[in-house]
C-alpha cells in the first residue's frame, strides 16, 4: 500500500512535468510562428492546446484520487495541492500561448512593423520562468523559486518599454495601429505568463517550505507605466 | 468532532461568499471611479484588494488544516479543492479590478472619449457572472452555474464590439490613442473577469456533479475577430 501510493506521487509529478515541458514548447512556437512568418506552428501550438487542456484534468483527478483513498498526510497533502495549483496555470500558460498565435495569424498576413527582438526576447525569458519554476518544484529549492518571482520584474520592464514605443508607433502613423495593437496584445500575453510562473514559483516555496508567499506585491500597471 | 467539522466547513463557506461579496463590490467601485470620476473610488478598490488578499490565504489554509485534520470523505473534499479553486479565481477577479483603476487613474486626466456606456455594462453583467457563480455553488445548482458560462459569450461579444469600435477611434485620430488604449484595457480586464467567474461555474459543477466540464471551448480570441 506505501509502496503503491508512492508510485502515485510520483507518477502525478511526471504528468506534471510532462504537462510544463509541453506548455513551456508552445510558448517558443507561437514566437517562432511570428518571427518565421509559419501559420503551421500555430495548428501545433492549437492542438498542444487541447492536450494540455486534458492532462490539467487527468492531473487534477489523480490528485484528488490519491487524496480520498489514501488520505496522506500533511507533506505529501501539500505536494498535492500545490500539483493542483500547478497545472492551473500551466493550463493558462497554454491559453495564452493560443491567445498569442491568434495575434500572429493577423500579423502574418501583413508586413512586419517593425524587426521583432524584444517580443522573442520576453518569449525566451517567460519560457525559462516556467521551466526554473517547474524545475525548483521537483528540486524542492525554495531558493530557486524565488528567482523565478524575481524574472518577473524583468518581464513587466520589457512590457512597459515595449508599451511605450507601440503608443508611439500608434500616434504617429495610424497605419501602424492595428499591427502595433496585436504586438501589444501578443506583449500582454507574454507578461501574463510570467505572472502565471510566479504564481507556481510561490505555490513552490508554499509546498517546501510550508508559508505563504503570496501578495507582497501589487497587481502591477498594465500600461507601461508607473508600477 | 463530527460537529466541529460541519462547522469548520460552514465557516468555509460564508468565508468565501464573503470573498466573493467584496470583489463583486470592486467591480462596481472601479466601474463607478470611471463613470463618476472619482479618483476616491479607486483608492477604496486597493484597500479591498489588499483584504481580499488576506481572505484568500486564510481560506486556503482553512481547508488545508480541516483536509489534514478531519480526512473528509470524497464528497467533503471535493466541496474543499472547489473552494480552494474558487478563491484563486476571485483574487485574480480583484487583481483586475485594480488594474482597471489603473487605467481609471489615467482616463479620469483627459476629458472623456466617449459617453460610457458598453462599459458600465459589460461590469454590471461580469459582477452579475461572480454573485451567480457563488450562489450556484451555496444552494449546489449546476444549471444556475451553467447559466454563468452562457452569459460569457455576451460579455466576449461586447468586448469584440468595443474593440473594432475604439480601433476606428484610434485609427481616425491618433490623440484619442492613449484614452482608447485605456478603455481597451479595462474592456480586456471585463473579459478576464468573465473568464475567472467562468472557471468558478465550471469548479461549481464539477462539484455538484463529480464531473468535469472545463475546456469544452477554446481560449477566445482576444482582438475583437472571430470567435
Amino acid at each position: 500500500m506505501e509502496r503503491h501510493f508512492e508510485l502515485e506521487l510520483r507518477r502525478v509529478r511526471e504528468q506534471l512535468l510532462e504537462m510544463g515541458g509541453r506548455v513551456e514548447e508552445m510558448i517558443g512556437k507561437a514566437m517562432d510562428a511570428l518571427t518565421e512568418r509559419t501559420p503551421d506552428l500555430c495548428t501545433l501550438v492549437l492542438e498542444e492546446d487541447r492536450r494540455v487542456d486534458r492532462m490539467e484534468i487527468e492531473i487534477d483527478e489523480a490528485c484528488y484520487s490519491i487524496m480520498v483513498r489514501h488520505q496522506p498526510a500533511a507533506r505529501d497533502m501539500r505536494f498535492l495541492i500545490a500539483v493542483m495549483k500547478i497545472v492551473t496555470d500551466l493550463e493558462r500558460i497554454g491559453d495564452s500561448a493560443v491567445n498569442i498565435c491568434q495575434s500572429v495569424e493577423r500579423l502574418n498576413q501583413e508586413p512586419p512593423l517593425k524587426p521583432y527582438i524584444d517580443l522573442p526576447r520576453m518569449a525566451k525569458l517567460v519560457a525559462g520562468m516556467v521551466r526554473e519554476a517547474l524545475d525548483a518544484f521537483v528540486r524542492k529549492d525554495s531558493t530557486q523559486a524565488a528567482r523565478v518571482t524575481e524574472a518577473d520584474d524583468e518581464v513587466d520592464a520589457l512590457y512597459r518599454q515595449l508599451f511605450r514605443e507601440l503608443l508611439t508607433f500608434m500616434i504617429e502613423d495610424p497605419k501602424t495601429t492595428t499591427r502595433a495593437l496585436h504586438l501589444l496584445l501578443i506583449a500582454r500575453n507574454m507578461e501574463r505568463i510570467a505572472d502565471h510562473a510566479t504564481n507556481v514559483a510561490e505555490d513552490v516555496i508554499y509546498y517546501v517550505e510550508g508559508r505563504d508567499v503570496r501578495h507582497p506585491r501589487r497587481p502591477k500597471a498594465e500600461a507601461g507605466g508607473r508600477k
